[in-house]
């Protein structure tokens, strides 16, 4: 296919590779920054610019990879080349997209992407959404050459599943984050915690998260506890941060013993 | 060495396999539970006994391996056969070892595990403490035939990075796990989640957490954290976690803008 990319951040910029790499052509790179599409455009052998006006009509897709609340108007904007629009985002949905046009679609990465990292795209989930069935099997079909794993998943999941990833991934970083600055403060290394966070990572692959948890929470250890709380006395947010978590392994686990 | 383990849960089953692997000798097993204590001894071909009071003099060292609060309670119970003594906790101070005996140490290792999983141990961090600098050696050059990560860890400091770890593995497999009830209530598989978790921890390996933190909260995206809120109004828990965990990061970064 032949592709416009509008947007050229990190999901931008991953995408489009393994477009390219997959042998789609990228036609054209937009962003409001002309410095930001050029270089893009450069990576990926296409025309650059920072005018959605005068794009190429020689395209089959545009995909729009820009900030949420920027994804509707740009819809908007690109409605009148009347070619098939998808957006890569977790939280807009596909309905509002329909007030401007029939060919739109959601084709959404679940990962988190640096520009800097690499990263094998065939193991990227692909959320696939159309407004129509054969446009979701078009977008379908072109997911399925840079990915292996395909999910059709409607708005409404698409916006749990967004939440999901937040719990999972972006909280769980700030969570390392706290860790770090923990062991920092009293003189040691992150490097000593890394080993740990990589297996309670791999644990899940093959098991379910509740199954496996560990800590004084899931086995009631008030003692435990309360000490933690203590070495926290002058970090409340840590303190409360400790005490929402804790409370709620043990409702959950509602005093049944974890793995130890 | 000759060594003696006292205890049969998950952290006496895998150090007890790495001592004997590196050509140790567990010359007895003890637990409360002769049927766990037999289990153990059996794969370690070591002896088995549930009776404290009548343990083999022929060992070096006693690895106490139990839950915390009965760690104090059996270092009284074996200072009379006047050898080495280590527990394996996080949380138990040197200090009060010492009101039974001289020769104590502290034998930590910071890894999560599970019986039922194997674990390379050399990539285990090893938090070593010793009453002398003599204990401190014996139990270094024992740590380094199981493993190539050895630290020196005051009784503090060990108590900080017990705390971090409950932070930074044992709250982020419960987000783990609320990401896989979140999907389950929308029929969505805890896969779609599966290769985010794995990045999300790879990404760390050399970076720090801070620098790579990506989400709503760290944009400071008040549309999407507002519609996440809304998503959890039946589950007030979440909610109080959502919105604890956000606003710790917006503090956390002030504003600044992450890696999108």
């Amino acid at each position: 296919m032949r592709v416009t990319i509008v947007g050229s951040g990190n999901v931008a910029t991953h995408i489009s590779a393994a477009l390219k790499n997959a042998g789609h052509r990228i036609v054209q790179v937009y962003s409001r920054n002309l410095q930001h599409a050029a270089l893009l455009a450069y990576h990926v052998g296409a025309g650059a610019t920072d005018d959605v006006n005068t794009l190429t009509i020689n395209t089959d897709l545009f995909i729009i990879s820009v900030k949420d609340d920027a994804v509707l108007p740009m819809v908007a904007q690109l409605a009148k080349y009347g070619k098939l629009i998808a957006h890569t985002s977790g939280a807009v949905e596909l309905l509002p997209m329909l007030e401007f046009t029939q060919q739109a679609g959601v084709f959404y990465p679940l990962q988190t992407f640096s520009k800097t990292r690499e990263l094998n795209f065939r193991e990227v989930p692909m959320c696939i959404e159309g407004a129509s069935e054969s446009i979701t099997k078009t977008l379908e079909d072109l997911a399925r050459d840079i990915s292996n794993k395909l999910y059709r998943v409607s708005s409404p999941q698409r916006k749990v599943l967004h939440l999901a990833a937040v719990f999972a991934c972006n909280f769980t970083n700030h969570l390392y984050g706290i860790g770090e600055a923990l062991l920092k403060d009293s003189g040691m290394s992150f490097d000593m915690l890394r080993p740990l966070i990589a297996e309670t990572a791999d644990k899940i692959k093959e098991r379910s998260p509740f199954t496996v948890q560990t800590g004084p929470a899931v086995r009631n250890d008030e003692t435990t506890m309360a000490a933690h709380l203590q070495l926290l006395e002058k970090q409340p947010r840590l303190q409360e941060i400790y005490e929402v978590l804790s409370q709620d392994i043990i409702k959950n686990h509602n005093g049944v013993n974890g793995d130890g």
